[in-house]
């Protein structure tokens, strides 16, 4: 923590592995500025112990937002058997991890543009809180319409009693490509390279079916619920992951929202909700809480830390000095995004293929089952633009959740030595991605959908 | 016409009371270039009576995508009493009339401003042909399954069979703001300046019932029933205006698209579709179909012109040398737009107010029901922004079908003289504005939403 210490125009401390740079939050902190700069450089456990009011997940999640770095561990240390981390998987050594505890771990771009699903072991993992231990033979999901009495199902029962529905659905965490917005202008959050987003077939009853079986009744939706809350299995010192959705997208007879317990025909892994997921189609990650273990029927958003003070757009002029949570609503639906996946991100150079064309491949998706019309692609930094192909995805109009693939193949100008390749994709609304950073920069560093843009030199083979 | 013969790199011809400028389009004509240019710098109506295959609504349509002007009749001039156009009814002076047969005029901007629902009387029109004349007692709505016997209503039934609903909806043209893409590079069609969109309140049966009641299958929708079409009574030479929407966005048991005969409490004017229209709120108002009369359940989309060869949204690189119908979708839900309506579009200065301060007004609206979250505006040229204050209008979430009004009050900084401001909105769905017009720029110049800019000098009272 020496070095901490030096870096004197900041305020940094650590808190277990983390090393958290909170500069910008010591003015706002609610027991005075002075107390808070006593832990500069050093941990900030022991001045929670002593005020403990700090030791809640709320506490915690605002802490992770300033997350800089990690303590490095001396090797041979010895594990902590009540480490709440102790039912964490393995994981596949590919996946970018920024975080173990808990686990934070995006898909490497170059991977995801291969296949149309993405594979269980590659799947980004964005976990909030240590994996839970679940025995499925005692596992229950209670479910109450608010202020009534709960309704009980078992794994075997939301596997049996309901008909099954399959729903290929995209999901992308609200930071995906916050490393970009970043770079621009600095954020809070991890710097996801555009991997944060992966596509698998989901399996499991429609949660709407489970509602109205419980007795949740339909024609109060809009009037007297307006949200549907979810609560995980995941705890932290005080509370549990939650997060809710609007009702109506549960409860409307096309609703695709399920409950998921297969994923890509496998057993729900581990870090993907075992033994039960919500996958809210169209809707930012966030809300499709994993370990599923409560679903209450409500007038209000779920009172959650994540629904409250986290995962909220903020315009360009909000910083930490005078953020107000309350003024902005929750994210659900996410806009229009793309990324080139081939090249990847981290290439420098670009050989032409055989035909002497700069192939490229990559992803584009939309939020609220809006489909992709159109991908645009340019070489010469969007001053001109050509058509991508895109392989439709099949499916229904307003029900597009999953992303759609696409490709193009550049003529590259005589004596153009060094490209700048841009993609921009339109939704079927005919929303854009923006041109640039600036405008849409937010503190949080969430909803980065600018135009994306890598430059190479080109190498004739 | 002999000045238009004189701009000799041009090939402009009249037709009735329009001048079309066609230099674009010979070398695609059909029956060769050639002939077509014997047209140049006079009527092209002897041709068309030789070659009378132009004389139909498709025809007739495309040539009214390149009118640049109208022929001046002479003072005096006797009205043809044959005149399709003689049911027009007379309108408002305050409308900005751009072309009178059809008639297709806008709310002045500055008005749309000043009050949350636009009086009928302004509400902008865009007709593609003559208003129908239709005898009340005798107008049925026919409904039908593709193929099979269709089903009549009469308007008292339509008026009364049915539970009958109110839903405030904005209503858009697609080339809405086409005047500002237009100058950043030339496109086809009435350069509407942002007055092509209004708010009202409009009152009738859910066509979802309507269609339930005459026996449409709901269990075959995204099966064997994919779109619902539409026709009107305005009719050419050939052909009625017909346009279709999703087949799920009518039947849905959510769907708000109803059978208007009432607009703003008062009787569905003629310029509105007089006695039955349909609204379909978030979408382009080309879908909208007024003085409706039929109703078809369909696999596939109208085959009208308007559907096929109209109303679609192309990438900056399609031109009238390479455009291909075929390869892009019907434009449906229309992306999230802004404006400020006061100072108007034609102010050159400003006053501060009282306070000192620069006040600024304006819509915001999204399609596909989103809402808008936040109203971005700059004094600047976009460097830096403010969060204007958005009036809720108290819809629910995924129905916000009207617009947003929004104000702010810009503190100019001392010594500045001349300011830039800018409006861009985000939806429900954080998609925003594009920041310039190049990268969205169309052939057809419609889905016009880049950031709207307006230059002014500020004087001190």
């Amino acid at each position: 923590m020496k070095e901490l210490k030096e870096k004197e125009d900041k305020v940094l401390v650590s808190f277990r592995d983390g090393v958290y740079d909170i500069t910008e939050f010591v003015h706002a902190h609610p027991g005075g500025e002075e107390k808070i700069r006593l832990a500069t450089g050093s941990s900030i456990e022991p001045f929670w112990n002593m005020y403990r009011h700090h030791l809640t997940a709320v506490t915690g999640r605002l802490l992770e937002t300033f997350r800089v770095g990690n303590l490095i561990r001396a090797e041979g240390e010895v594990l902590d058997l009540n480490d709440p981390y102790a039912n964490d998987p393995e994981r596949h050594p590919a996946l970018i991890v920024y975080i173990q505890k808990p686990f934070n771990a995006e898909t490497p771009v170059a991977l995801l543009g291969d296949r149309f699903l993405t594979s269980n072991e590659l799947f980004f993992v964005r976990n909030h809180l240590p994996v839970p231990k679940v025995d499925p033979k005692n596992y229950k999901l209670e479910v109450s319409l608010e202020g009534k009495d709960p309704i009980y199902f078992t794994l075997e029962e939301l596997q049996t009693k309901f008909p099954i529905y399959e729903v290929t659905a995209t999901i992308q965490c609200a930071g995906n490509r916050r490393r970009e917005m970043n770079q621009s202008k600095e954020v809070k959050g991890i710097a996801w390279q555009g991997g944060a987003i992966s596509n698998a077939t989901w399996t499991g009853p429609k949660l709407r079916d489970v509602l109205l079986y419980a007795g949740i009744p339909e024609s109060e939706v809009d009037k007297t619920i307006h949200h549907i809350q979810f609560e995980g299995l995941d705890a932290d010192m005080e509370k549990s992951y939650g997060a809710s959705i609007p009702a109506q997208k549960v409860l409307n007879p096309s609703s695709e929202v399920i409950l998921a317990f297969k994923m890509n025909g496998e057993t729900l892994p581990l870090d993907h909700g075992y033994p039960i997921r919500a996958v809210v189609p169209g809707t930012v990650g966030a809300r499709s809480v994993k370990w599923l273990h409560k679903v209450i029927a409500s007038a209000q958003e779920s009172p959650s830390f994540w629904q409250h003070k986290d995962y909220k757009g903020f315009g360009p002029y909000t910083d930490w000095h005078n953020i107000d949570y309350t003024q902005v609503p929750a994210i659900q639906e996410l806009p229009v995004q793309s990324l080139i996946t081939s090249p990847p991100p981290s290439a420098k150079r670009v050989v032409l293929d055989a035909d002497g064309l700069l192939p490229i491949h990559g992803y584009a998706w939309s939020g609220g089952g809006r489909g992709i019309v159109r991908v645009d692609v340019s070489l010469d930094d969007g001053k001109t633009w050509e058509p991508a192909t895109i392989h439709p995805n099949q499916q229904t109009y307003g029900k597009v959740w999953a992303w759609t693939q696409w490709e193009h193949r550049f003529k590259v100008p005589e004596g153009v030595k060094e490209v700048d390749l841009v993609v921009k994709a339109v939704d079927s609304s005919y929303n854009t991605q923006p041109e640039s950073w600036g405008p849409v920069w937010n503190v949080r560093g969430v909803l980065a959908n600018a135009w994306y843009k890598i430059h190479l030199k080109v190498d004739e083979e």
